[in-house]
Parts: structure tokens; C-alpha cells; sequence
């Protein structure tokens, strides 16, 4: 056996210990990833051809055929190592890691001499590489190539698809920029650019991220790229035969990225270019990509939200709209666009560090991202429903991109392997450490254990949590040489209503000791091997308004607990969940509740369902009389959202008219 | 000069006097008209190219070019002449007279020597003929040209296009039917099918109605026409390429119409067929027939149907969708199938009098059908709102359907010309006469007089009256010859919420002198010259509530009055009407308005609004606080539906929260 190769160390390194989130990275680990694993391999019934492997094996000379799939199938093979490079760094798996090593052996080997690779157009079209980057992603599968690379090597130490994928940035740094024979281009689908900041980090190589701004930078000026693009390649589209004209705006190309202050078009596209900007801006302190920045994260997250943390109102372009329109029926809220905007978060607290930020950060993890898998890991959300009406997702085609139940897969499975990296890699969304400010940063309440270099030598902090159940969490310290002054700052979550309370080693702190600064409590002091910092929340149920701009929740209140959304369901109410209507004074009870084998707290209260019998002769509209306004009292019961979906297809809603 | 032509007496003949109504139909006859033949002819600036006028001439061979427009670009020309025709009855107009004899010219210069007649067949598809009868309109465009037929010849005795179409319907009626070497197939929208029935009433030639009859019969039956006639074309659609098999129900040819139950696909398609299924009930007695109309038009109207009496709940397909689906941002409620559905209205009350056909009819006519043309007579709704917000219905795709202003007119232009039609035949909406009752039924109280054979003389009754603004109406009789038994049965109005008092020659009726028969009150004697009966229906405004499963309107009302919904505007709010919500128990005050012209009604009260500037820092969602709820005093009012959209873009709503 070969001596195991040095695994780089990184500077701060995680393992969760969460009875909430390992079960989850079990979850991925034992099922998902080999799920995942046979459907690229076309080894799953009843799941449709995704010819992800073969591609690359019909690409590498090893099998004949045609190419199977989006142009960017790719992708899910390298979501899928990426997330196994997650997974091999909180367990060794030998099995896993053998199924990698093979899958990096047929990547390299569909490699081209010059270090090209995309098997779409090593198959498909050869010799028409790099001319349509507008529709074809081939830079996207290269940046997702390149952050499997990354958290391969960051895992196993293994360079092989490191090494392979630096070859193919230098002929793309080769390729595209402002020289002369270069194209000055970019990608219609943007990662790169992010892929390009992590290539960067482990290799220390400039070049990378000068490349990840050159392609912000170019991005949107003029003479547009994409313009010119179409007209060389005839005013064709890949996608839509019927295009008059590229639609700059759903590249987010329709302007200079410091110059946007609103966000636009396809929605994932938007997190991944926004999450680059954040990290560009932090390594080469660019105020102005800064400010551009927070000005699209406060559009986002004021503007354009869902209270589930998903983005996206319209399936027409997978989109934004506008400021304030969140209709739910239609909603999108794609898997992929939440996912993107934890990325985006992490790298605007990474920034400076300010709660909203983390607040953002959890509520599409607690609710959009876990929402969006099932608890056997092998069903997924591509669409993430605000509200369900069965019969309208199927019968109504303007609700039929919202899918009743989650699905074994997608003919565009971008989703699934997407959540598979996050929840593998969660840890890294934990804490932060700022050298400069000598604090360690407690953004997420999740039980983990976190260990940096401080002062030469290893501290490390055990973080415990009962999140989301209960709002108590503490952090213990582990300075095995000698007490260290440093600071630990706890995110008091944007729902803690009262003032949580703070000890440190059991006493509690004065409100003077504890120092408030954008959102997190800041306790700094000597801390000895075995201190404790333990905080508690007050985590009550509450109701929830949305802006008074936002028309589609007009009368309507949304109950959350924690960091959960909740969410009331046919299973509970019968149909017609549209006819209840709450009392907003009525006492919330919390009861235990146990649905698809996780332990939750469901919410019960008193409540009122419209008759239907009252209404005379069936006819569809009637004066306002009492008798046709009659209600009668019922109970309300809200789950977490995150579990919807699990006790039969039916309707379920987020929002409930209040009375 | 010729002598006139004799026109053929219709047994019953209605003229409008109507401050309401006559004014419309000056709009029609002065503007309307002249400005659509002017669009037919390509003389308006501004407005696309139609082809319509020339397209007849190529086929014609008048002149060189290509065919422009829609395949059924010629049913625009068709209900253009219609038009034209119903509004020579109602008044002398050489100038428009002659202006039809010229375009009749050219229309049956166009048709081919065995009587076929439809451009674009012959202009761009020579020798394809009834190939693609599932796409194509042929049929649906002869149908048009049938009513224009009837239509012209009733209003002035000429028989040049009606000996035109009856040639042409000749040639269907030999290639359409069971018999050996006959298609045995129909059109992929319905139309022929009413259009035949009425040239059967003029010609009596029951070829035409056992025609008809056909096309109804075999309808959906097996093996169905439109799936074999795809693949004998090869599985291609007309329209959309990425067809993978003909959606039958679309067309309404998924099961044979005697058995349909639910109104399915396209709703115009739907609401033309429902009509002639009446039609043919009736005059063959065929009661299966008649079960299935009445069965349809009680998932219509009591399921299906928006308050403003429109149908169709999404534009894709502008279809139906299925039972209380009826969601207000996007739908459909096309023009066209309010039309329809007063056409079906007015047949299922010729099979039984039932005063619910004509409420619905009322609806229709009063709310969409006028509030689908401006003021102006030139611009036109082909989606009628519920709901208008101008930026999403321009930024969020799945609202850019719903026009947020009525326009000029449309690619697809059937709407404007089956409006004027409509309100120029008004007349033959207003009443009935039951000869087997001697009973003349009035289903709207529109002012008029009708004239029909009584007895081997001409019995007139003039109706006058204040609808729709204040409820009352008089019936003043004229039987010249002497005083005759006969009944008249008045249709008390659904909305008419106390008892109506009724007076004969000034002295009221006592309750057991009124016979109530299914919603009309009978009043039946021997009526002398001269003889009044006069009605009066409280009309109070009122608040309307939906029925429980119509979960788009859970919690929200709208207010009537008389025949008229009303909607709120921008105009009088400012943005966000989302945010108001009303108090039922608030007194609502009429008050006097005048908007675009006309001397309406609108309704005051007082209602809330929600404070934005309350909202805490901006943020999307907040808990449900007394603060974060707080609502202001706001005056509310409301103008008629049919008057949305004259005071500048800005948001519209018929729906309002209650509180």
C-alpha cells in the first residue's frame, strides 16, 4: 500500500458533532453519494438516462457513442466529487474514495493533450470549443471540475485531478483576456470565477485569480461579449430557437458587475457571479466590488426573498422579477439558487462579519436546503414550493413547475448533488476566524468542533447545540498550551426575541461584559483549556408579516420557531388548507411530534375553517352575508417546513390568512 | 338606381333605444367599425400589418404577394362583415353598406369553382386543402363567413355571399361525413357548427343542420379523427414543433360531447361548441344532448368562472383548467369566451327559460365584454384582468399576458371583431318568445322595442329602462289590431336582493298575481294598446364572497351593484392596492362620477391600509406585532369594472382583503 499522500492543513478545520446535521451528513454519506453514484452510472430503474460516467468514458476513447444529457452534464459528475472530497475530509471511506479514484482516472483520461476537457464538446462538437459560451456552460463544468479538484486534494492530498485541472485554468488563462488573440469573454453560466478564488487558495497561484476578476470585470462591458458572440455564431441559441436576442440580463451581462444594484435574471447564475464578487473583493480589497456587493445582497435579501430563503420568483428563466414580487403559487425557489446564496452569505461575512448575514445564511439551510431532500436521501425538490395544491401542480400548466412531492431525479439534475456538496461541507459555513480582530466567529449554532492556528500553535473549541429544537448551545475551549487571549463572537440570531442570557463557566455575564457588535456577542478574555461559554436563546413560535410591499402575502402571516419556518399540511387539515384562517392572540402550544423518522416540535393552536356547506346552491359567488361568511373553530397544525411532503402527496401552505 | 332587395322578416325584430346601450352601438357603427376596416386594410399607422383585406385579393388574383397573418386571418374580414350586417339592421348606412358589398366582392372573387373559400390554403398551401384540419381553422373561417353570410343578408336581402357560403357549405357537407370517400372528421376549433345551424334558419335547408349535427356527433369519437389525421401528416404540429402528440381535450375531442361533464381546453373552442350543442338540442330534440349542455353549463358557471363572467384560468392553451381553479394574477379571461358564453347563454335559455342563463349572460356582457373596449372604440382587452400590478405584468413573465392597458390590437385580433359583432346584434340577446306559452321573455333589461307575429299581426312592446344604474324598467305594449292574451315573463335579476314591485298600468301587483317561473315573474292577461307593466329591482351595492373552494379569493370580497362589478384603481389609492382591506360593516355611499365619458356610478366607503413606514428597517419579514400591523384609515372607492384602466396605467383590483 502507498504511503498515504500529506493532506494540506487547512487553517480552520471543522468536523460537526450535531445529533441534527451529522444524521444529515450520514444521510449523504451512506446514501446519497452512492445513490448519486449508480444514477451517473445509468445503474438506477426508473431513473432516466443521465450518461454522466459514459460521457466521459465515450469521451476518453474508452467506449463509442453519442454524448447523453445538457451540455453541462458534467457538472453533476464533478458536484458529485466534490461533495465525495467533503465527505472523505469528516470520515475516511475507503469504498467512497476507491469509486472517486476511478471516477478521477476516466476524467483525466477525457482530458485532451492541451489540457482541455468537456465532454460535450470533445464528443459533440468537436472544434467548436469556446464559441458558444453564452448557452453551452463549458467554463461552468470547468469551474465545478476545479472545486471537486480542490476539496479532492484539500480531503485526500491526491493531486491528480488538481494537477489536471491546473493545466486546463492555464489554457483557459491562456485562452480568455484582454490581450491581443484572447478572446474577451466569459461564461453564459458563472463559476469560474468562484472556482477560480479556491484555485487559487491551495495553489497560491495569482494567475487564477486574476482570471476569476478578469471574467467579473469583463463582464457586461462594452462592446458586449455576448452580442458579438451571437452575431458570429449566426443569431443562433443552443436553448431557444425562437430568441430574437440574447437576453443580456439573464447573465447578468446586461451591465459592469460593480455597477448592478439589483438583481437579475437566472437566479443561481446571479448567487454563484455574487458569491465570486464577495470573494474578489476580499482578496484584492476592491471597496467598489465591495459596495457593489452589499447593494445586491440587500436587494436579495429585503427585496426579493422568500421567508423559506430561496430566491427566485418565476420558472420562466429560473429568475428574478422585480423588488417585491413573491408571488407564491408560481414561486421557483430553486435547491441550486439557496445553495448559492449560503455561498454568497459566507463570503459577505468572510467580508465583515454582521449577523443578517448569517441570519440569511440559516434560514435557507434550515428551510429551502434541507427542504429540498427527502429523509431517504434518494428524493429532491428541484422547485421548492411555497404553497402545494396538488391538482394545480398538476392540472394548471402555470403551476405545473412546482412539483407535489420530491423526485428521484431530473433530466437538469443540478439540485441534488448540489445539496450533497453543502451538507457535506457545512462546516465550513460554521465559523470564522479574523486574525486581525484575534476572534473566532460563531455564525451557525451547530454542534461541531473547530480547531485553528493560534499563536503557533492548534486551539480548538467544542461547540454543543440543541438547535433547532431548543436555544441553547455552548461553546468549551481546548488550549492545550497555555491559557490564550483571543475573542469568540456568538451570532445572536435575528429571531431571539428577548435577551439570550450568557455565562461564561456557569456565571453569567453583566449586559456590560458582553460586547454587541454587529450582531454577535462579543466575549473576549483569557481563556484557559476547558473554559465554558454556554448561551441561551429564548426561542418562542411567533408569527411573521411579511412588508407591507410585498402583495402576495397581504393578510397573511407565516409561523416560525427558531430558525424553522413552518408550514401546515392536507395530512393535518383535510383539503382546502386556503379556508383556515388564524387568530393571532391564540396561545401556540408546542407538541412533539415524530414525521419520517425525525423527532420535531410540531405547533398546534386554535383556528377557523370557512364552511363550505353554508353556501348556498353551489353557486361561485354569493353577497357577504354572515351565513356565507360562517367559519367554524378548528386546530391548526405546523410542522417544520423542511418535513413537508412526508405523509402523502396534499396540499400544504406557508402563509395562512389571519383573521 | 336598383330597387332594394326584400329582407327577410325576422319573426322577432329588436331595435335598442338605451341611453346605455345606444351609445355603444354608435360607438360600434361610427368608430369601431370604420377603425377595423381601416386595420383590416392596413391604413393604420401604428398598428402591424393584418393582410387581412389583401390577403383576399391575392387569393383573388388581384394581386401578387404572399399570404400575411394567421391561418385564420380570414375569420377577422368574416366577423368584421358580421358586424357590419347587425348593424345595417339596426340603422340605414350607404356608406358602410357599400364598403361590405366591396369586401364581399372581393371575398367571393376569392372563392375557388367548386366553392371552396380560405386564403391561406389557397394562397400558401395550394393542393392542402382539409389536411390539417386539427391546426388550421378551415373550417372555423368558413363558419364565420357563414354568420356574415346570414347576418348580411338578413340586414339587406342580399344574397351574394350567402349563395357563396351556401355553395361552400355544400362542398363541406359533400367532403365532411360518414359516407365512403367523406372525411370523417371536424375542425380543430369549433365554429362551423353554430354557423351552420344559423343557415339553416335562413335557407331551411336541413342539409346544414344534420351537418352540423355530424360534426358534433362525431367529435371524440373512436378512432379519434385529430390522432389519426397527425400521423397521415407525419406527427407535425402547425403550431408547436416540440408537439409530442395532439392534446385532445384542448380541442374538446377527448370523449364524444354527450358524455363531456367538464369544460376542458380551450375556452373559446369550449363555448362555440356548447352553443351549437344547444342549438342543435333544440331544433332535433335531442335530449342526451341537451343533459350534456346542461351539465357543461353548470361546471362553467358555478366552477369555473370568474366573477367579472369570464373564463379560462391560464393562457396556456387560454384554457380552462379544472374545478374552483381560478387564480386572479394570471388569468385568462379572454374576451372571446365571454363572448361565447353569452352566445351558449343565449341558446340554453332558448331550450328552457331559466333566469340563471341570463344572469351569467348579464355578467358577461356587463363587466367583461364592455370593459374589454376602451372608451375610444379602438383599443381592446384580449385578456380581461382581475388583477392588474403594470410592473409585474411587464417584469414577471408569468403576468406579461395580462396587458396592464387595452391595445390597439393584437397579432391575433379575434377579439375585437367578435365584440362589435356582439354588441351590434344585442338586440337578439334582450328577449325571447315562446310560442307554445304565448310567452315573450325578457332576459335583460335593456331599452328596446321588439316586434314579433302575434296572432297574424305585429305585436310590439317597448321596453324602457334605468339599468344599470338604477333598477327599474317598464313594458308599454302596443297591439294595434286589438288586445290580445299573451304573457310577458321578466327575469328577476339574481342580484336583486329585496322583492321587486311590480305595477300594472300603475297599480301594484299583489304577490299572488305575479307568477314566479325558474327566476322570471309571469304576468299574463289580455294586454291592450297601451298597457304598462312596470318593475322596480332594489339595487343596492353589496359585498360578494366566493365560494370556499375558490381558494384565490379565501378571505377577500368584491362589491356589486346591479348587474356591474366594481374594481379599485391606482387612480384613487396610490400603488399597493394589496394592502387595503375593507370593513363589511362600513356604510357604502353611491356616488356620481364621471370617467372617460361616462355618467357612472361609484361606490365610497371607508377601509383600511397597512402603514409601510412602520415596518422596521426595511425587512422582508417581521413578526406579526401590533406595529408591524398597523393599518390607517383610508377612504375607499370603487368604479365600475367595465371603466378599469382610464385614468393612466396603475393597479386594479376586483378582489379586497377583508378584515
Amino acid at each position: 500500500m502507498p504511503p498515504e499522500p500529506s493532506k494540506p492543513r487547512p487553517h480552520l478545520s471543522v468536523q460537526l458533532h450535531s445529533p441534527f446535521w451529522s444524521r444529515y451528513q450520514q444521510l449523504v454519506r451512506e446514501t446519497v453519494l452512492p445513490y448519486q453514484y449508480e444514477i451517473l452510472n445509468d445503474r438506477v430503474p426508473g431513473v432516466g438516462l443521465t450518461g454522466a460516467i459514459r460521457n466521459f468514458r465515450i469521451a476518453a476513447g474508452l467506449e463509442t457513442g453519442e454524448f447523453t444529457g445538457m451540455p453541462f452534464q458534467d457538472s453533476d459528475v464533478a458536484k458529485w466529487l466534490e461533495a465525495v472530497g467533503h465527505a472523505l475530509k469528516t470520515k475516511r471511506d475507503p469504498e467512497l474514495e476507491r469509486m472517486a479514484d476511478d471516477v478521477i482516472d476516466l476524467v483525466v483520461a477525457a482530458q485532451q493533450p492541451d489540457g482541455y476537457l468537456n465532454t460535450y464538446f470533445t464528443i459533440q462538437e468537436p472544434g467548436k470549443r469556446f464559441t458558444n459560451l453564452m448557452d453551452c456552460h463549458e467554463l461552468y463544468c470547468a469551474g465545478h471540475m476545479m472545486e471537486a479538484a480542490v476539496s479532492y486534494y484539500e480531503a485526500t492530498g491526491k493531486r491528480k485531478l488538481l494537477d489536471a485541472m491546473c493545466r486546463f485554468a492555464d489554457l483557459i488563462a491562456d485562452t480568455f483576456g484582454p490581450g491581443e488573440g484572447q478572446i474577451h469573454g466569459y461564461d453564459g453560466h458563472q463559476e469560474i470565477e468562484l472556482a477560480l478564488v479556491k484555485l487559487y487558495g491551495v495553489t497560491g497561484e495569482k494567475r487564477y485569480l486574476d482570471l476569476a476578476r478578469y471574467f467579473l470585470d469583463a463582464r457586461g462591458t462594452e462592446p458586449n461579449f455576448f452580442l458579438e458572440e451571437w452575431e458570429r455564431r449566426g443569431r443562433k441559441s443552443f436553448w431557444w430557437p425562437w430568441m430574437k436576442e440574447p437576453d443580456l440580463a439573464y447573465h447578468q451581462a446586461h451591465k459592469p458587475v460593480r455597477e448592478q444594484d439589483v438583481a437579475v435574471g437566472h437566479a443561481v447564475r446571479a448567487m454563484y457571479m455574487y458569491t465570486a464578487m464577495a470573494d474578489v473583493a476580499r482578496l484584492t480589497g476592491d471597496e467598489t466590488l465591495a459596495r457593489a456587493c452589499e447593494r445586491l445582497w440587500e436587494d436579495v435579501t429585503r427585496r426579493q426573498m422568500y421567508i423559506i430563503g430561496a430566491v427566485g420568483s418565476t420558472h420562466q428563466g429560473e429568475a428574478f422579477t422585480f423588488d417585491y414580487d413573491l408571488p407564491n403559487e408560481t414561486a421557483y425557489a430553486e435547491t441550486c439558487a439557496s445553495v448559492g446564496l449560503i455561498f454568497f452569505a459566507k463570503r459577505m461575512l468572510e467580508l465583515a462579519p454582521r449577523s443578517e448575514y448569517a441570519d440569511v445564511m440559516e434560514r435557507a439551510l434550515y428551510n429551502t436546503v434541507i427542504g429540498s431532500m427527502a429523509q431517504d436521501g434518494k428524493h429532491y425538490c428541484y422547485v421548492n414550493p411555497l404553497e402545494v395544491w396538488p391538482r394545480a401542480n398538476e392540472e394548471n400548466p402555470d403551476r405545473r413547475h412546482v412539483r407535489p412531492t420530491r423526485q428521484a431525479w431530473f433530466g437538469c439534475a443540478c439540485c441534488p448533488p448540489n445539496v450533497a456538496r453543502l451538507l457535506m461541507s457545512l462546516g465550513d459555513y460554521v465559523y470564522s476566524w479574523h486574525e486581525a480582530h484575534r476572534t473566532l466567529y460563531v455564525h451557525l449554532h451547530i454542534g461541531s468542533s473547530v480547531e485553528w492556528d493560534l499563536d503557533g500553535s492548534r486551539a480548538q473549541v467544542a461547540l454543543a447545540s440543541s438547535l433547532p429544537w431548543r436555544g441553547e448551545m455552548s461553546l468549551r475551549m481546548s488550549v492545550s498550551h497555555g491559557p490564550r487571549r483571543f475573542a469568540i463572537a456568538v451570532r445572536i440570531p435575528g429571531w431571539c426575541a428577548g435577551k439570550p442570557s450568557v455565562r461564561v463557566n456557569g456565571q453569567p455575564l453583566a449586559r456590560s461584559e458582553v460586547c454587541m457588535e454587529n450582531g454577535y456577542a462579543v466575549i473576549e478574555r483569557e481563556f484557559a483549556n476547558g473554559d465554558e461559554v454556554a448561551l441561551e436563546f429564548p426561542m418562542e413560535a411567533r408569527w411573521v408579516v411579511g412588508h407591507p410591499e410585498l402583495r402576495a402575502v397581504s393578510g397573511m402571516v407565516a409561523i416560525e420557531r427558531g430558525p424553522l419556518v413552518y408550514c401546515v399540511e392536507e395530512a393535518d387539515h383535510g383539503p382546502n388548507l386556503a379556508a383556515l384562517s388564524v387568530d393571532l392572540g391564540a396561545p401556540i402550544a408546542e407538541v412533539p411530534c415524530r414525521i419520517a423518522g425525525v423527532d420535531a416540535v410540531a405547533l398546534e393552536c386554535d383556528a377557523y375553517r370557512r364552511d363550505d356547506a353554508a353556501f348556498r346552491d353551489g353557486a361561485l359567488y354569493q353577497p357577504a352575508t354572515e351565513e356565507a361568511r360562517r367559519e367554524h373553530k378548528v386546530r391548526l397544525r405546523a410542522i417544520p417546513y423542511f418535513l413537508w411532503g412526508n405523509r402523502g402527496q396534499g396540499e400544504m401552505r406557508v402563509w395562512l390568512r389571519w383573521r
